[in-house]
């Protein structure tokens, strides 16, 4: 199976659904990636149709949004 | 692990994000509850934190709240 690619901000709600993703998917099946950190990957996700963080892009393209901690505007700042 | 269970209604949205879930997740571990077809379980929903569906309940009881298909309202009709 590719990867799944899990990009957040570090926000509180981003960092609860972290946990819940690792523990529901095999963490070695999952990327992280902290936007906030790794600035670059920004237009990365939004190319891949994240609107807002936490967001986790499936091996098959699709964007799930999970709960709503951050827009991709804010992340930007 | 427990089950997690995963709420929908039918709608597009939902079973897209089924079908997304069960490819991260191992099938058996998840439980999916069709809220338009088993509309005893709607009050389960709405304890558990469910807002809106599709939703994901998580094994610790944390509510992952997937996309947006319909608001719990719109699934009481």
């Amino acid at each position: 199976m590719n990867k799944s690619i899990f990009y957040h901000a570090g926000c509180p709600v981003c960092v609860s659904a972290e946990q819940d993703i690792l523990n529901l998917i095999n963490p070695s099946d999952v990327e992280v990636v902290h936007l906030g950190n790794d600035r670059a990957k920004i237009a990365e996700a939004e190319k891949a149709g994240v609107e807002s963080v936490p967001a986790l892009v499936t091996p098959n393209g699709n964007v799930l949004h999970i709960n709503f901690g951050a827009s991709m505007a804010d992340v930007k700042g």
